[in-house]
């Protein structure tokens, strides 16, 4: 198994600290999560129905004609390399590493790269999978390059992937609307924006015969009774994705001031998280950690991600901890 | 995708009447579900954690060494033939349908057939498939002989496998405690005893080396948060697991008493449903629908299974269907 952010049991062990005494930011989960009502016992009680509105519900919050829900977007991760024969496949890095992973196991030709590398040699592959926004690396890419990327494969039979989990604070950047297009494959997740990474759901984005496909190979009841109940609702509270999307854009603005001010100028960020690439990430990570902080470390190449504080007790934490490093006087 | 039980909206739509007003008898879930409490809402934000205490709460109720928590029965029904290379499988039947559904798929040959002939016959097969007690059929099989099955198989590499969803109001004969023999595998579902099926969680007994390949096949985070902070506490409330299986015997046996009662002599059943193999089944589903019962009509053989009813207002209901149709003075 791959190694994973949100390992706080594992750290309460290693540093001796309780659990319920830290400040978790090594996700980049939303702390503004939407409020969870009490479920209704039938929604525990009976087998989940795939007609019970939900398909429609993203469909509107997404702007998508048609979508298929899966149990996070790691379901689609493991699921899609399946679909196709022996492919050249490159995926961008840094970045989720499920991707590469999930690819491999099934046998194809994976090469890691940089985005910039990916869609300059895109002749070379049959299939791309970009991050937007990367996830740790932040990269943004302009929607003419993208399409010209899925057009370029799509043409030879590949697909683009494009893992828009980071992208619900800002919309306008995402291509779901045009997955109806042969070849173009959209993930999403609720995890991040919706603060419900403990409902293990997400959907795909593509053209009806693909969904069709993976939905077969998926099965059925992908996504439990309450997950369904509880995701309706979310995507269909308008005035919350709008004041949602405020909160995480001041946040994580101040996150990055907090960082600056203490010597840590991000180094790439998005709604979300901010990151900070430098040599001494890791003695960083453990420092932070040994204050009941945890912070989410990458080894390649070294740098640190920071999830957003929920609140002003959070911000004071953090800013006493990251002011105790004394980094500023203290240069790499 | 194949048909299941629990399409009540279908249902609803099909015959005019309103979700609500059903008595749906459909499924083999029990109606005593275990009482759910408010999820903390930590629960939704946060990404699950292997090492939560599930594993340990369920080896415990289950009485086995070592279990891996999976997205229902179903997920793992998904993943294991795509552990073996071609096999020859014989899968019983009739029984839930997917067993044979996701060998075939996965490029095995597939052969159903009576238990009886599979167990007389193991040497033409690598993997044996069986559901104890059965469903719809209500086989039943004798420790000795699955264990000589098993060990037939295993002795050339083969599997045994064993869904055991509707075991545990009789745990005394399930075969979990054994599977730490190669090969021997037995798979365990919560949505029918717990009541807990809109959960979609289960949990497979075998050797560890193919529970840690299995679990490499489905990824992380297979189940929800909130599915393991329900399904750790159910597993240990060990006070309601007697007083359920109390309950569940004695509407089984009552179930069978009133239909019986009726002219519908049980042909099989099991402390979740009771069966009825008649000609006349599917006339007998459509008007117990157009009475807003919904039960579930296999064709082949023609039987209907009916669920338990929950209240004594379900249980008249159900008794003035059953004498409205008359069965008793029409013989087929």
């Amino acid at each position: 198994m791959l190694e994973h952010g949100g390992r706080l049991l594992r750290a309460a062990e290693r540093y001796g600290i309780a659990p319920e005494k830290w400040l978790d930011l090594s996700t980049g989960i939303s702390p503004f999560g939407w409020p969870v009502p009490q479920i209704p016992a039938s929604v525990w009680q009976r087998l989940p129905e795939d007609d019970d509105g939900l398909a429609e519900a993203a469909c509107s919050y997404y702007n998508a004609r048609q979508l298929l829900p899966v149990a996070g977007s790691q379901a689609a991760i493991q699921a899609l390399p399946l679909l196709r024969r022996r492919s050249r496949v490159g995926v961008i890095a840094p970045g989720y590493s499920e991707h590469a992973h999930a690819w491999r196991r099934a046998g194809h030709a994976v090469e890691t790269s940089s985005a910039a590398m990916l869609l300059a040699e895109v002749a070379r592959f049959d299939v791309i999978v970009l991050i937007h926004p990367n996830n740790p690396g932040g990269d943004r890419f302009a929607r003419a390059d993208l399409l010209a990327c899925h057009a370029s494969l799509a043409a030879r039979g590949g697909w683009l992937i494009v893992d828009e989990a980071f992208m619900d604070a800002t919309p306008e950047h995402s291509l779901i609307a045009e997955t109806q297009r042969e070849g173009l494959i959209v993930l999403r997740s609720v995890g991040k924006f919706f603060g419900l990474a403990g409902a293990r759901a997400g959907f795909v984005g593509a053209d009806a015969d693909l969904l069709e496909t993976l939905r077969e190979q998926l099965g059925p009841w992908s996504l439990s009774g309450p997950t369904r109940f509880v995701l309706k609702q979310a995507l269909s509270d308008h005035a919350w994705h709008s004041s949602a999307r405020d909160c995480l854009h001041a946040a994580s603005a101040r996150l990055a001031s907090v960082l600056s001010r203490h010597g840590l100028m991000p180094s790439a960020g998005c709604a979300f998280f901010q990151c900070w690439q430098d040599v001494r990430a890791e003695a960083v990570h453990v420092a932070l950690a040994k204050q009941g902080i945890l912070t989410r470390y990458f080894e390649t190449p070294a740098s640190l991600r920071f999830g957003l504080p929920a609140d002003e007790s959070a911000w004071q934490r953090l800013d006493q901890a990251l002011a105790a490093l004394n980094l500023r006087s203290c240069p790499p």
